[in-house]
């Protein structure tokens, strides 16, 4: 008797044939507010059967793609450094079998493990994030480790004018100043990315989505809400200007249903979620 | 002893003096995803009192009015020919009593029922439609009497470019190539509506909103929600823009209570309901 | 590259070894009052891994069993007939692989589905029911299959004093008086099943737990709670007098995650799943 | 056309032919802690629709009995003189038309208007209170009419060893004091009932239920949850003991809906009402 | 052993040294449809440590102020009269020691203890409202100190053309009327500051922020949710503005934390308390 | 101008006259499953002031005890080793100061902090837990120091035969067996509390509540709830058994407030604390 496995939607390609894998990385070990982001991908996949596989924004439909949904990594529950290593590890195998790998969060440190294998696979990567905070601290209560010094840590990898940051609009005085000489930074809107894309297209992107950059209005299920966010047509629109990239892998992180009863949170994840994959076709 | 009956507020004429009669059809056996529309509207007559029944945006005043509530109708609980048959008959009472109907849904499904009563009595009907679904597929799991069929059997009833719709944002790629032939769709938004208002002044109009026109962060009471929707704002703009139309019949749908515990998506529909009386009095 | 499958904790043994199979059955389509069952299995799949797979009642562990998730059956929406044959069919298959079924559910009128075929294997079943409801109206809103007839269908099949019903504490005067004639209820408590524990040693059992026999202090997460319910402590001791029984087949339904945000009832219908399996296990 | 009126379930009797008249008393002002009982009548009214008429503890159906609800009294907010005034007016006229009266709170310094009319009726009157608190206090925060005062006040009217308190478990070391001298408290349990089932026979009785009593497992939706309270099983044995007694009227107060999301809060409130009606019926 | 005492973030100035004072007014007896004001103020302190003391607004950070948070104001609940003199007592006692007054209700009603002082201390003032309500009734329900009055009873001290109110959108007829002869009323939108903050300019400002002119997808927690509010860039742009005004005292109030479990409101009180200090503080 | 200091209840003697000081320790860097006890602190205190003084149970008053709250301890985020030094070095002092101390939680593993410093004061103590978890792994996913492993850290400390289990519902097959051979655990009741009064009667003690050790029904509010867990009555008259012990330190942990909208574990914390306060009081 044939098992019934959940997948996100329609994402039941097998891994060979696929051009896409999706995997959840449910970390959440150094959130330092709300956690609970470690529920979020099998509550999305769970959450993508009431949302319709075909998306009228890009006119592409998921029955029409070729994905593979892996489920979750087994984590060694508290260990940071293996499980990041785990991730690294996973995302090295799907780019050298030729893939791009789709990341379900988790915490956004997670970026750091994928960022890795990315770097080694595309040095002259270019990181499109897109987050309400800044995530650009040192350390954050003598820890390099955490979703708070995630993009530092990628930083530490790419070198300065390599990370495009929008919509940000929260973070210590030091980060805004740092963002100032070694990254590209847009606070509050995403409206500005139309004066990058003619740079970025020779470039492979990596994008990182944590949604906390959506206002808490349309987004409540998360660890740390920062009104004055963008709304999620907004989002929408920022990733139709970014057809023409070539996104070679890509994240999803930071939801934490928990603390949004009534669902919306779930649906905004899972439509991003379609929205990217779709974005990462090649139609 | 006089009974103190609960009507949706300032709804309280007698029958024969009423121009406009409310009628609560709470039904929802046909919905997919997540139930809970039969609850709406007694929850939008008890919240009603927490509003005001003046209208500073159309600067009307239910006060002024002469409604009647005359509550819900009696469902056979699970019959939906029986129910939409319950449904036709009352708003063909109404109409004949030469009033105009304002039906409280329930679920989408209840439209057709109006809708047959509506197009006998006016033959040349426009149907304004606001949904984040387009409803237009031709079955769902085989069912052709079906929240998500709803549009479709209406066209049944009305033919080609005769139903409006705005807001649309969720639907098969089969319906918005239906769209494309045989209604006039507006996706993700309200605001073309100005194009067509001269066309619509020569005919009578149905007005069918489906709250789940509004983004969840304004309404997430309802079973599917769908983010990138209109703002309370929009909806209201254009609800403003029809003041000049000849509205004969209206519905406010798809209301699902419980899964709003903070009760702003009962606030929203309150108001909705509201501002269409209001739209629909002759003053 | 391995798919990493969500089951219910430790419930990964491959089919064919599997002494029990466990699946899925979502499906809500007839619950009069609040639905939303659909979403159990997945759910409480989910919420497992919070939870020991070792026993402390009945000193027995998951680790040790032979038990296979088959996942959720793929339902066509909103068909009834159909989702009682597929029921039907899945349990004839794996009665016929002389395994156990465990079924999730989804509301109580998919038990009638798995009767059909047990009642085939085993036309000497008893039928051990634990409910706040009895379930034994002819016809519900004129539907002979509903939620609250699915009892009296399942006695369509056995016949007088061979179902075995606890904790009722609500019905029409009529379902109550039909007990008295046709079948073993014992009201508001569980305790008397020390009465009966001798002469059903003799038959193969069918165990069908509506989860609404727990008070609605610890389950409020159903769609119809009914206070003056039975404590968790006594469910588990209920378990435990079966322990000598043979045990062919077993049901666990109408759990509805929505209505309880606190996650209380998704944790007792995890351990109740848990107790059920190390019951059927033969150790 | 008809209006269909929303009752508490089958107390839809004429008025003049009715035993027992029910009515909403839907006023918060002197909540101490957290408000909201003012909401408590309508939604009893419309949850009381997923519950069944007949009782299976006390073998009656409201099918047969002949109750009439008028809905809620039409309170001028704020003004507490007022509204006591307006309740003991209307609780004075059902009365002189020798029905009883059953008032739905509502916070529980009402029962203080119904009180003030029914010790004119019956001077003889014995008072059982069931609540977690003693509400003896003289007076709260200066004020002397307030939930926490109302059986002091009551104590005004009837005077000494009238009021039979049970499950009390909270209140200052003044109110237990009073108590001790004045009042016939039973701490903590309801068990104690049986002691005075005699020499209560001999009187008629005015029954005030604040359903704090309940514990707040199976009643989380009140102001002040107190753990340490009665189970739903407990409550209905101890209504089933007062069957032989003559009841003229009763209240049952302070549910605040807001406070709880799952509603199990209202079944019990609704099945509380259900039980206290058919316990003063004339069967 | 040094006690560690909770104020709002970084608001640990010793009273003296401090150029602004916090205090809260945990006050909501007047509310009319849902309470729950009360337990904003230490609410927001609590939540206060998920928020960043650095704006990337206004470029100031909270560390770099001198303010002290002293606690709440110790109400004898029920007596309105007797907590206005209170909050008028405090505020004049701040403003006689040369500081500014920063209140954090409650409900509205708090605003004229506040006023009192002010007027006083500022006879030129003028108030700055943002606020969904007009708040100009002269009474409600008889009583004419209601959180339904305040604006009318401020403008009893201040007279005509001094008071500023901006987002408006709900009211009776007559209050929209008195706006047009008595006050300076904008309704809908904030945008319209800019006309007005050049002659502005010369006057001392008190500004109340009632956060309900919040629409209430991004501020659920209140008691009147009204659609059709301003998003969180609208209000902190607004805020921007005020940048060179002279503002001399402020409340934010109206917070109801019960009534949104997801967080998100309290994070925009938590926000607009630290813009509303940045603001008021010299740099 | 004085600052107005929260504190819990009555708990607001100053440190130097002070028998019993009360101490948060808000940290849950160590929670497997739904973290959040970090804000159990602050919300109990918050939530003290809707609950009396005086128990009855008891019959004590904290209006007549010398307790000083001296707050949260403040933690660098995510360093567990510093925080049980920091945790250790409080309860150090007020041990050294001839004080009583009681830790709010947090997660369990703060207790090791304490135990450290109360095994150094009194090497003959014995601890009595409850607890629905036996917490007696000697490692969880290869971390010594967690909720799971902190009474065998403990048990490290002091050694067989010297910790009292009560409660305890779930945990490994190993750790059960491990209870069996070095501590005295007692399943599922606390009731056998009577068999060890008098051996405890010589000893000092340590009283360590986990509050998951109530049922889920009355305490929702908690990371992994444990269904089939004891009453609120059933603990406070298992306090109560322990009136003539001698507790020399204590804590009560676990409360996570995210997860129980409702409040009322929040009810049934603040209880249980000013329980055990007013049993280590010397009456």
């Amino acid at each position: 008797m044939d098992k019934n496995v959940m997948t996100f939607m329609a994402c039941d390609s097998d891994y060979d044939e696929a051009e896409i894998v999706v995997f959840g990385a449910p970390f959440d070990g150094t959130t330092s507010f709300r956690p609970g982001t470690r529920f979020a991908p099998p509550v999305i996949r769970l959450e993508s059967f009431g949302v319709e596989t075909y998306s009228p924004y890009l006119n592409r439909d998921l029955e029409n793609a070729a994905i593979c949904d892996i489920g979750d990594l087994d984590f060694p529950f508290g260990n940071k450094v293996r499980i990041l290593d785990m991730i690294e590890e996973t995302t090295r195998e799907i780019l050298s079998d030729d893939k791009k790998p789709l990341m379900i969060g988790g915490e956004h440190l997670v970026t750091l493990g994928s960022m890795r294998a990315i770097v080694d696979q595309y040095p002259d990567i270019r990181i499109i994030q897109l987050d309400a905070h800044a995530d650009l601290r040192n350390d954050y209560m003598d820890e390099e480790l955490s979703h708070a010094t995630v993009l530092k840590r990628c930083w530490d990898l790419v070198g300065d004018d390599r990370i495009y940051q929008f919509g940000i609009r929260s973070g210590t005085k030091d980060e805004f100043e740092f963002a100032n000489d070694h990254t590209i930074m847009n606070r509050f809107n995403l409206n500005s990315i139309d004066h990058y894309t003619e740079e970025l297209k020779g470039h492979p992107i990596y994008l990182t989505i944590d949604l906390d950059v959506l206002d808490p209005s349309v987004f409540p299920g998360t660890g740390t809400p920062e009104p004055g966010g963008v709304t999620f047509k907004e989002l929408v629109a920022f990733l139709q200007s970014l057809e023409d990239l070539n996104i070679v892998g890509a994240d999803v992180v930071e939801l934490s249903p928990h603390y949004d009863a009534s669902g919306i949170s779930n649906a905004a994840a899972v439509k991003t979620v379609r929205e990217v994959l779709l974005l990462m076709t090649d139609f």
